[in-house]
């Protein structure tokens, strides 16, 4: 149970803190934030073996960082992210996420697991340990996301029991099922094993309300990420909650929950970004863009702050985060300016991890070398030909700029380019069934070619819109033969952005990335695709059924309405 | 790990949140507090299966109460407690908390393990099981209390480390060893051993400051309950320590801290008693007069109920205590009047457990046979004769009245009641070596007889002082054949208060308790003792020997100043 090395680490610390031994490192004359008196104090910090020793003295240290003049604050914390969300692999995640100054993110590894059930846990877990950035891991509560979604397989209570002895394991992730939540017993045993386990479970549950939100919350279910509106946070907060405020690339709840800021409720907020894609991480920020947004809007800082640190660290029971005070983690970041929310230097676990936007090189976590084949190599379907396409009458499923919602457009029985309808199709990818759900896309403008992408909600087959059936045929087996990722393929111009961590993930840097996937919209726009939808994200949720009106699933068209097949 | 019924149960409380089953109960029409927002709200409680099923909706139940006009909180928890101090069985004490209002108590077995050692630990969670008051138990951290006191044997990390496995268990208690946190090996392995099991460190470090102060808290320990002014209370908690403000029958330092009960400190402030006595109990109250205190001092209700409550609730992260919120459990308070905090009705885990000041019958948990036959004979002593506390020249020790402080008054050869020279002994009962401590005592004031007890801090042998040699070792040998407990003896006048368990603690009802004790103490007074001093609780303290200037233990005088006998 003990670390050897705890006994004379602790000694250690002792001794700095009481200026009997030297400090790793002091941040002279800094300007910190004390979280539990709600002030800013002046003092010296003292780092060593990874925690603050002590603040406020007239610390010595080996290394002296002067900081008179700026601000220290805890690095920050993601309360809830899915990792894959950013396509690139945990690691490059991290150096963009410390260079904006996050410390820790909770993830849920949903869409991994999805692909490769609790190997995608174990990839996670492996894949950050030791990583630089603390990354904690809630574990999907609802794999698959439907009854009628075809992915690797499904997830029991029993099945994800084991990784609740790690650590870094907090509990169990967002309960969607907010129906089973009710109703079924294996989803109630999911959340009842977590609270054997002393753990926590988070919820997600847009917009529900009244005697059906009690149900839910005396399910056991202690946050929400999923607020669009400053009344339903409020209830949901009333009634005992932790309100995530929201503010990802595709869902941004900010605005419309910053209202919650204050003294009289701010010590249940917390922040999160739920989906986080890299041109937005790389261009306005992670954790850091959400303060600075709230400072602009005339939200207390220290509130704000402490949304991001020492509430997070509290509702996920993280004892030694969030906090500027001896025997804390020495997560710290060093602010130029507070206002603008400047960050100079990060710190993680007392090491210097990024300074002015820069990450310094970072371990390399060992994954297992099997499991990374595993995780390398989820494309289990053989090519698809035109053949195949083929289909009488179906559905049409239109499209809604900016929406996720989409409206039954009817049915049609072949594509008609200048009537924008294409056809779209769903290829099951993990067991090789050879299930090709295939209907009717209005809206989304395509003239030529096909585009295609592994990344579909929650199962990730593969999801392809496309001109001909040829072309479909095409952009899919170029996908296929890369392992995953997006593709858009037009004739012989074919430009890939190949993801080939479970089809959702790539280990090339986020730079890279984000550069190869702004040229691959660049194509698909330049095929057609009508300006105001992302041509690969509104793909991506088109096989989600839960969503209504119409979505597409491996076996055809989805009503979600109904919550059946259209015959 | 998982309870079988926990499903069924969770199912239950869901449907009843939902409106769709009956409560057991429903609170109708309460007025009741939101620790999340900081605000009186009005609506029904919904109980079930021990918890609350939901607040605020219209719920039908099978027992209806009307709470019109009347305001519901949660049920108290006191966060430092000695059940020992109270000197009644568990079962007796939970009988007068529950009148008060107490829904949980967190304790430290010390006393009782100082006697018995981890059996100690043993029964006190063997007593408590089930009992109706959720008694929680932080482990004892310094048995002995220091390498002189002669006691039942010495626990380790490795002795008490089995026990943080009973999820009652929630960490390692207040540790007093304020010079071995920064230097033992031992000490500093209690410490991380309970870290290493996820648990939490409780402080005891009276006017530490400054760097040494930085020094123990860097050491893992997250609380203090030994502030006894403003100042010092403020520095632990901007380190970062969680301020219990201690109100009990000895140490009362609520007048001093209550100025921490404003918005800006009060989230990290908790309540603890530490040491209660049986009169203050009765007469005063628990938690509850606290918190009457607060209200009468013009604190705001808010603040003082969440110190009392919700705050704990975090400190030791018991995630379902502390709120009127769905999925908490059920123990509530029906309040009268808030002003006043006259408490009507008193619900732990929905079971109403008080009414007016009055206890229900309460559940006898099952302490095993053998384990309580040795707690109840703890008295490894022969009884003594008068030819053994022959002694030549004595240091003689001043009492102060109302401090546990002492002075050094020189020496004595001879006992002089004129001049208030009585002699003290301690006398070694647990190993039966026969060591018996002499020296002299002034300001004690007894004329007449002796006075020994079995409470004698921290090792509890027996202390007795007497007025002749032949008087000491009646009294010492009545309560030798008693098994411990108070004595008053003068000639064939013997006044006794048997504590069977442990010599510390009855199955006596606690106004019966109260009763006799309240006899002893007449008859020590008649004898002559200084009516401005406590005639046990200044022996007790008398063998403690942390507080200069000197004390008394089974090998002589001790001088504290020197931390060593004198010759």
């Amino acid at each position: 149970m003990q670390n050897p090395n705890a006994l004379e680490s602790r000694k250690r610390l002792i001794a700095v803190a009481r200026g009997d031994a030297p400090a790793d490192l002091v941040l002279k004359n800094a300007h910190y934030l004390n979280v539990f008196t709600n002030e800013w104090l002046d003092g010296d910090i003292a780092v060593a073996e990874g925690k603050i020793a002590g603040v406020g003295g007239n610390y010595d240290g080996k290394e002296i960082v002067d900081a008179a003049g700026k601000w220290v604050v805890p690095a920050l914390i993601d309360s809830h992210i899915h990792l894959e969300s950013t396509i690139v692999s945990p690691r490059e995640f991290a150096k963009i996420a410390l260079a904006h100054g996050t410390g820790t993110v909770v993830t849920d590894p949903h869409e991994i697991s999805n692909v490769i059930g609790t190997d995608g846990i174990r990839y996670i877990l492996q894949a950050t340990e030791g990583l630089g950035l603390d990354v904690r891991v809630m574990l999907p509560s609802c794999v698959p996301a439907t009854p009628f979604d075809e992915n690797a397989g499904a997830l029991s209570a029993e099945d994800i029991d084991e990784f609740y002895e790690n650590p870094r394991v907090l509990g169990l992730a967002e309960m969607m099922d907010y129906v089973g939540a009710y109703s079924s017993d294996a989803t109630i045993a999911k959340i009842t094993a977590a609270h054997a386990h002393g753990k926590i479970v988070d919820g997600h549950a847009p917009a529900l309300t009244g005697r059906v939100l009690d149900g839910y919350v005396a399910a056991g279910i202690y946050s929400d990420h999923e607020c669009d509106n400053y009344e339903n946070a409020l209830e949901k907060l009333r009634k005992g909650q932790y309100i995530m405020i929201r503010e990802g690339t595709a869902a941004r709840n900010l605005a419309a929950l910053s209202p919650l800021l204050t003294p009289q409720y701010a010590s249940r907020c917390l922040f999160a970004t739920d989906d986080k894609h890299p041109n937005d991480l790389l261009e306005k920020g992670h954790i850091d863009y959400i303060i600075r947004q709230c400072i602009k809007a005339g939200i207390d800082p220290i509130l704000a702050i402490k949304a991001a640190t020492c509430n997070a660290a509290q509702y996920f029971s993280l004892r030694g985060k969030g906090a500027v005070a001896g025997g804390y983690d020495a997560d710290l970041l060093l602010l130029d300016d507070l206002n603008s929310f400047a960050i100079a230097s990060v710190w993680c676990g007392g090491v210097l991890r990024a300074e002015h936007g820069k990450t310094m090189p970072l371990p390399t976590p060992a994954v297992d070398e099997k499991l990374l084949e595993r995780a390398k190599n989820t494309m289990h379907a053989n090519t698809i030909s035109a053949e195949q396409l083929s289909c009488g009458k179906q559905p049409v499923i239109g499209l809604i700029a900016g929406e996720l919602l989409t409206t039954d457009c009817g049915v049609a029985e072949n594509i008609d380019v200048s009537a924008d309808i294409l056809k779209v199709v769903v290829v099951e990818r993990h067991k090789n069934t050879g299930h090709i759900g295939i209907g009717y896309l209005k809206g989304y403008g395509l003239k030529r070619g096909a585009v295609a992408t592994s990344i579909a909600h929650d199962s990730h087959n593969i999801i392809a819109v496309g001109t001909s059936d040829e072309e479909i045929c095409a952009a899919v087996n170029h996908l296929i033969a890369a392992k995953g990722g997006i593709c858009v393929a037009d004739g012989e111009n074919v430009t890939k952005l190949p993801l080939e961590i479970g089809g959702l993930m790539t280990e090339t840097p986020m730079e890279q990335v984000n550069e190869m996937l702004e040229n691959a919209k660049s194509a698909a726009y330049a095929l057609g695709v009508n300006p105001q939808i992302d041509p690969f994200m509104s793909l991506s949720f088109l096989s989600l059924p839960v969503i209504p009106a119409l979505k597409i699933l491996t076996n055809g068209v989805f009503d979600v309405t109904t919550f059946s097949y259209r015959a």
